[in-house]
């Protein structure tokens, strides 16, 4: 069974880049070559996602390592929505890329479990995502099942620490026997990536931390030497390149940077806008991805 | 527009008991009435648990207010899942049940709002649930989210705050300013839940907290005056009809108590299997669902 994190170094290697381009599908951004015609039809909403999101995998799968589906928007259109995010999964997996899935799952003990089986591993779950995100509030044991599950099925699992929101620090930040919250959250993820290190030295259980928080990233790459990092918020959230460098290890390795909007509806931006506009959204795509490997070089 | 809690109430007085019968449908568990010849069928698992739910359904839409489907386990099973999910929460409320979707959804701003848009509210989304339960890790940028779509759509949402799993204190029970982590999640809600109060003195944002913590429970009822409970553990997790007692408010409300295994799989319960078994698997839930109404009242 591959070690999803060694097959995630490796595809990082592979296409010389750590971009994770978020696939958040939201119909009032769409271009209108995916949605005219689709308003009203009974499926419309699912069938231009499904068009939207396979139209944006073909464009990124021969640049980049990975792509994450939020399934809010999916899960948004009703059991349509989640019959495409399927559809999605594999088609992104056909063309070569790993696939996050974006959900902040959690629950306890054998419903923790029940996530897991359902949502994690290639060709053995009925979601078969290769990785998915969990939110760490109910504890150890609300984790395990996940990174069981994960070991078993050549998967992972990337569990929130330090968000990217303005309100994550209300609960997070909060410091007890002198440690942040998410210090807390660290040491617990940390541990269970020590316990799950495969051959590029990091474990199962990654961790989610902000872009927008440059000097904690540093404080946890220090803190957290087997653990991947998935960082959200560069680009549209304001995060930049400089501020994303202490998220990677010094061989150039530990984390993948998340940008979705600002790739995904990048025929919206003002940059291009007039050069692509709608009708080439996916030549938007491509410039945009192109400038994120640039930036991140 | 009715507010969701000012119905709970109602719901609870009309039938005089707070119970709520959680349907977590797990396929080795059912009985052989419900899976003969589905095995191995393309969605017999998935028809199945509608089937099983439904039945559930018939028993207990006379005896309770409301029921708990879990989501994990329809989503264990893939899109089929799904599907058969939102078809048990339109039947559960065609039999007059208000439904509380265990979800532990939570996300940031935009994506919070998308959760909250297509789960909650009866007959205006695709899900139609009439209440959601959410994950606080993210803080108040991603709870405000739910708030405001259950106040525009007369539904509600249950926020973690003190889970009834062993491994539920490594985080909650942290101590920072003098307070464990529970209690300012539980000053966050209160604030949700006092801003948005309705008749029955009530807000839109209830908390979980478990019933495998007597003392918390009574601590949090005091803390929380606007706050409505929805308590977990009774049953096969331990929790027991005095543990639970502290939820209530002196007239009896301020709290729905719920038992999933103890009441959806009663007929495999050593005092039901040989009066009912798996033949009258619906006798037995019909059972445990009165006894635990007699023990709480």
């Amino acid at each position: 069974m591959p070690h999803f994190t060694d097959q995630l170094a490796a595809a990082v290697r592979r296409t010389g880049n750590a971009v994770c381009v978020g696939l958040d599908p939201r119909w009032e951004q769409l271009p209108w070559p995916i949605t005219t015609g689709r308003e009203n039809e009974p499926n419309g909403h699912a069938d231009a996602y499904l068009d939207f999101c396979c139209g944006v995998i073909d464009v990124v799968a021969p640049l980049v390592p990975v792509v994450k589906p939020q399934m809010a928007f999916f899960e948004e259109l009703g059991p349509s929505g989640m019959t495409a995010l399927a559809e999605v999964i594999r088609y992104a997996q056909e063309r070569g890329l790993l696939v996050i899935l974006d959900g902040k799952r959690n629950d306890i003990g054998s419903t923790a479990e029940a996530y897991a089986r359902g949502l994690l591993g290639r060709g053995v779950s009925p979601w078969g995502a290769d990785c998915l995100t969990v939110s760490p509030y109910l504890g150890e044991d609300s984790l395990t099942p996940f990174v069981e599950v994960a070991r078993d099925r050549g998967a992972g699992l990337f569990v929130l620490v330090k968000t990217s929101n303005p309100g994550g620090g209300l609960l997070q930040d909060l410091v007890a026997n002198e440690q942040t919250v998410y210090r807390h959250v660290a040491s617990l993820v940390e541990k269970l990536s020590a316990e799950t290190a495969g051959e590029s030295g990091y474990g199962l259980a990654g961790a989610v931390v902000g872009a927008t928080y440059p000097e904690q990233l540093a404080e946890l790459r220090a803190a957290m030497p087997h653990t991947w990092f998935l960082v959200p918020g560069f680009g549209s959230q304001g995060g930049a390149a400089k501020d994303v460098a202490p998220a990677f290890d010094s061989g150039g390795l530990g984390a993948v940077i998340n940008n979705s909007r600002g790739i995904i509806f990048a025929h919206a931006r003002k940059e291009y806008a007039e050069q692509f506009g709608d009708q080439h959204w996916q030549r938007a795509v491509e410039a945009a991805t192109k400038l994120m490997i640039e930036q991140l070089s």
